[in-house]
């Protein structure tokens, strides 16, 4: 039996205000739930479960309980709740450990929506991309969309939240800093860059004016259409695909 | 004013049942439509829009008609309806114009998700494939969902529908079929293609076993993690974004 109480606390975990009150965030289903146990990165700590669930993985954390199904329809943000909901630690990880001259590191300026933010996180794992920095105006990463979205990429990739253009700034005298444009470099023809920090930019607006200014190398996906027009893009996350594709090809 | 009888035909267009027996579709948006006016590929039929619509490209269709908001809101599919909504007829192209020798062919077996149906029509626009060939089962090319999420691409792009399983064996003696598997050769490693046919596999089953029989060079996205985990896995637009970039790289 779930109290009223408690109920109203997990729910305010939708909300980023009560989520970085408190430090927690809410993680959905099966398969999520067990990629993030086998991580030693973010830590379960409460667990509520219905009786379809089997617990395969055997996940203990301080508080768990069994709830019913109608209880679990009142904490869950799913349309169709899943048998497992589990309320994990939002990691802080160190900017300070972060490798900048042996990795490429993505950089986010301002992407806002979270179903972008979830497949940038999958890429990003997939790719071998160990750390995102973000503008802190970017989509948080650990809301129920970005989190389900994600598909369990949110415990292989460290997301860092910071002032986005004074980060750059500081590291752009020893990192190359490449930025996604309409008008640069293509992409098939530039040199290895085994270390560096890729910068995407917003949805609507690409990369900021202040952002702008901290990239070393402006790079473009070349388009293969005919009648070259420019009305044409490709959203962020097909974009991060395919250039994140082409840097690892290169390095490899 | 726009009669009860044409709101009710109107509407009707969101159901793939009355597409296929009027032979129409629903375009909203300026955007959209003025992509769409551009193509001799796909013909305006209709044109309805409120005061709000400023008409800078011509468009004439023999019928048009200036309606009121709440008419639209009548007739739109979207939450928030745009100024201009155009029927259009759905175009018939003929499988026997596909230059199979010369191009690059995308096969979609079984796409069933709207989102990345309209997604992968933007990529096939963008890596200039002018043909997608669909099994039947795949999702329809002219619903709402797909046409928003095209973004215009669904008048660049030529979609067929057909037995997939049975048009690849007639074409596979002469024509190389590339699959998409997760066991296959590394594509960054795989010799150039200039023709071929590319298929991608249903959201969660891949390619279907009649499919796949018809496959002669099974392709793999290597993974760049560390520990390379087969729970991970990018979904079919993000594959269909890597893979096209590969492919039209090489035959640059």
């Amino acid at each position: 039996m779930i109290s009223k109480s408690n109920i109203k606390r997990i729910t305010s975990l939708q909300q980023k205000k009560f989520r970085s009150e408190l430090g927690l965030f809410i993680a959905e289903g099966t398969r999520l739930i067990e990629e993030i146990a086998k991580s030693d990165y973010i830590k379960v700590e409460e667990l509520y479960y219905t009786s379809q669930w089997q617990n395969e993985i055997g996940l203990h954390p301080a508080i768990e309980e069994e709830i019913a199904l109608n209880e679990m329809k009142k904490i869950s943000s799913l349309t169709t709740p899943s048998p497992v909901l589990a309320i994990c630690k939002i990691p802080n990880p160190l900017f300070s450990n972060i490798d900048f001259n042996n990795n490429l590191v993505l950089a986010l300026d301002t992407i806002q929506d979270p179903g972008n933010m979830g497949t940038i996180l999958r890429l990003a794992s997939w790719f071998g991309v160990a750390n995102i920095i973000c503008s802190n105006e970017t989509a948080d990463a650990f809301s129920p969309k970005v989190i389900q979205a994600s598909m369990g990429a949110i415990a292989r990739v460290k997301v860092h939240y910071c002032n986005l253009a004074e980060k750059l700034e500081s590291l752009k005298s020893t990192i190359p800093v490449l930025g996604s444009f309409m008008n640069g470099e293509n992409i098939y023809n530039i040199d290895k860059t085994p270390s560096g920090i890729l910068v995407m930019g917003n949805e609507g607006n690409g990369i900021s004016h202040n952002v702008e200014k901290q990239i070393t190398k402006r790079i473009t996906i070349p388009s293969f259409t005919e009648n070259n027009s420019n009305v044409e893009s490709l959203n962020v996350a097909m974009a991060t695909a395919v250039i994140l594709s082409e840097l690892r090809r290169k390095n490899r």
